[in-house]
């Protein structure tokens, strides 16, 4: 699906605690800085699904496990993906991709990195039972 | 200290997991983006001193609990802050400021949002002994 870019990223051993890779200005997938923030999603529930026309999003997980899915309505085709510390991984979904995401460990966060500012304006949110997809 | 500016961070609440605010780039510290990556530090741990010649550090807590000191040498000044979910606050730190931080929960990560990519050649690392600070 030519809407989302997985990266592997570095984690960094160190005896006193690591260091994990997030983003760097010069990768793939970087589009400029707008805003970051965490979302955090409880073991089995799921948020979505949503729709940005102007956001491309940057999602790593620093704590848990999340699996996200992207819903392509142009090719009718789903990217799924669970990332983690042990997947772990950058996930860019360009805009005008639909997503969801289910929180699969006991404590889960994401970090988004998102190239502009929140902004309600700019996505969709329609009920999950909208895109069938088995979960 | 004109070191360091502290900004209180939004938590939104929600029944799936809560939003945490990070940074937006009309916000006051933003300089620039250039890497963003998470620590994590042990508890009881203390990973310093360190000084960036250069960075300028923004510093956001999602999980447990990180106390941050910064010595101004030119004043010779210390802030300290311990940020949490508790103390939801963004610590900026200037370039040329020297700081350490300890870890104070049983989980404890930091999000770096920083305005230039990581170049070990822009910071400086001396040993804890040498800046006298009673942890």
């Amino acid at each position: 699906m030519d809407k989302v870019i997985l990266t592997p990223l570095k984690q960094i051993i160190h005896p006193k605690g690591d260091i994990y890779h997030g983003m760097k200005k010069s990768d793939v997938g970087y589009d400029g800085f707008g805003e970051a923030y965490f979302s955090t999603i409880n073991k089995e529930d799921i948020k979505g699904w949503k729709k940005h026309t102007l956001m491309t999003l940057n999602l790593v997980v620093p704590v848990g496990a999340i699996e996200f899915v992207v819903y392509d309505e142009e090719g009718k085709s789903f990217f799924t993906q669970t990332l983690s510390q042990e997947n772990y991984q950058r996930l860019t979904v360009k805009p005008n991709a639909w997503m969801a995401f289910r929180g699969i460990g006991e404590h889960n966060i994401l970090l988004n990195l998102a190239n502009i500012e929140h902004n309600p304006d700019e996505a969709l949110n329609i009920p999950l039972e909208e895109i069938s997809y088995e979960w």
